[in-house]
């Protein structure tokens, strides 16, 4: 098998799958509880998270651990929303945003907030200048990821940090699930309020995120309850997944460290071969991310690609998975002002530390074979 | 080792451990992705929400999963309050919900809503007629636990979901998570609308839970996102957990037929053995739930009390997991009108399907012991 739809999800490290056992079996106490076998838990709750807090350099107590993603987006904006709507009620996003992000604003508008959808550039980039033109005086929150998950375009995200800084009242927020152990990004950077991360992109498990929040930044909770997590995220902790996610966050890191480059050569070894085939055109830009490589190919019906490489055992995606159901359509691309040729057409290719030279030239080899069949079979 | 706190959390079946690894392990991708491999984890949902549906004799769709009982209680409530408040703006609720329904509604009121929470007879109990006078023209919402989670008191759930069948702008929302596997509830009801599950408190595991919603009932959603699960609760499922979840009701349901005789009989067996010594008030009515038995010890401090049974490798609790790191009275105790002595002195023993008739004397045997000798200590 040849995966390379990393960005929808990845495969989990064995040690992390093992501890996650390990703490599930060993140590399956509340840790609310007051007795010996609660504080243990707590105790192990604890060090995960001062561990995570020293991996992504920030405090212990500026991280709280979600069920993923979609709920680190959305308790991020509508947590600064609906706690500081009385400073005003307008937001700035991109039309470039994970569904979470786009829909938790959209859903906003329903109580009277005003959101700013950013335009971006034909490489899916939104300018600090942009930014900065778009904030007003009741501007409370600017919500923009760090590395597109479509295409794979890096966001001047410090750049808008210092901008977003000059404005007491505004927070920033970065939805850095897919830049996670790829990108780097400094978290604790003056100008960065919160900041979404996820489990399952980086071989960690479903069902657990991080959003970290920065010391005397107050949200309005999603969910109430008996008072965990600093009362913004209260219900009996995830113990186990988030023992799992932090050994995740740490594997991640190492590989990042020493496996970055090799993602790059993968990823450049798939940019010459594709883009020197007449009919594939390259989306994401040379300054992008290193694990996501986004094509089109005009013409070819993307299931029917996707299909024809999965009876070869090799995995790639249309856009992305969070949206693949709705329509052919991929929203970014055409944010991006390309043509329904390509925006129809599109293939995205996202590599993992596990990816091999061996296995991208199998996948470029077959995907041009692919091509070249449904070609035949299309009478061309 | 006798574990006694199991309304706090469950030791997971080791069956549902395994299942986790497996899943997690080869049915890693992500449900949504529409390549073979996608839709091979999408079909295993897809079978697990119908088992789980079955299980529960519900349809397939009227189940969605949710990261906890915590999160299934705030989904329904303001999913409920914030989707029809044009009907009206006024919760009905007990004095003694979970803190997660308590805070949920509490956090309504800042919205305008009025919360009118029922007083509870000493044992615990609302009458469908106290429900019946309280529901006005702009009730839109009923929720009422099914089992404490503190005394094991059983509402009349079926007698309140009659009374709310009589108004057809009203919803009512059960929590069903101490009462799940232990007291039969029949879901289908057509008075109930909406009901919470927790996977943890049924040794399944922590992070997954699951909201019954009647189908045609619509909610608000807390996060928005990428369209899954009914859009009520979208991000990437956490399949592990949740075929997890659906193996530990399947197990738990089969205990409940073969087993509930016996924590019966050992529940009987606790009270008779506590009830003879004069230290000792028993607060669960006899009518309750068979696994819980809360009593007061007036005089001897909780904490103290614990410790020196987790000494002696026993574990019960003070009143619930979720609120025993606020203050030292019970608030369900004292919603029953029972006085300070009784309320800051209370005890939770919950029992599980493990747990056998040897390990109920020992812990009655040692109990009594631990009293004795914190008396001599005290010099009484």
């Amino acid at each position: 098998m040849i995966y390379l739809d990393n960005s929808a999800t990845t495969s989990p490290y064995k040690e992390v799958l093992d501890s996650f056992y390990k703490v599930s079996q060993g140590f399956f106490a509340n840790p609310s509880s007051i007795h010996y076998l609660g504080g243990e838990v707590e105790q192990l709750l604890t060090k995960a998270k001062e561990q995570a807090a020293s991996l992504l350099n920030v405090l212990p107590k500026e991280l709280i651990f979600t069920s993923g993603g979609t709920e680190s987006n959305n308790l991020a904006i509508k947590g600064i929303a609906l706690q500081h709507q009385n400073r005003g009620k307008h937001i700035i996003t991109t039309q470039i945003e994970h569904p979470s992000v786009l829909e938790a604003c959209r859903s906003l508008e329903q109580f009277g907030f005003d959101v700013t959808y950013l335009s971006v550039d034909i490489e899916g980039k939104v300018s600090p200048e942009q930014v900065k033109a778009a904030i007003r005086e009741d501007t409370i929150l600017i919500s923009i990821m760090h590395v597109n998950n479509e295409i794979g375009t890096i966001q001047p995200i410090e750049e808008i940090a210092a901008i977003s800084q000059q404005y007491p009242k505004l927070f920033f927020h970065v939805d850095h699930v897919q830049g996670l152990g790829k990108v780097p990004l400094h978290l604790a950077h003056e100008g960065i309020d919160l900041c979404s991360m996820s489990s399952h992109k980086i071989h960690g498990l479903k069902g657990t995120g991080l959003l970290y929040i920065k010391r005397g930044t107050s949200l309005y909770p999603l969910v109430h309850g008996g008072g965990q997590q600093e009362e913004i995220r209260p219900g009996t902790e995830n113990v186990s997944g988030i023992v799992a996610m932090v050994k995740a966050l740490r594997l991640t890191f190492d590989n990042q460290k020493n496996k970055i480059d090799e993602i790059s050569k993968l990823s450049r070894s798939i940019r010459e071969c594709l883009a020197a085939d007449s009919r594939i055109y390259i989306n994401s830009p040379k300054t992008g991310a290193p694990h996501i490589i986004n094509i089109s190919v005009p013409g070819y019906k993307p299931e029917v690609v996707i299909h024809a490489l999965g009876k070869k055992d090799i995995f790639i995606s249309t856009k992305s998975a969070c949206s693949s159901k709705h329509s052919d359509e991929s929203a970014v691309l055409a944010a991006c002002g390309l043509e329904q040729s390509r925006t129809m057409h599109g293939f995205r290719i996202s590599l993992s530390f596990y990816n091999t030279e061996e296995e991208i030239n199998q996948f470029c080899r077959t995907f041009l074979e692919v091509l070249d069949e449904l070609s035949d079979v299309m009478g061309r």
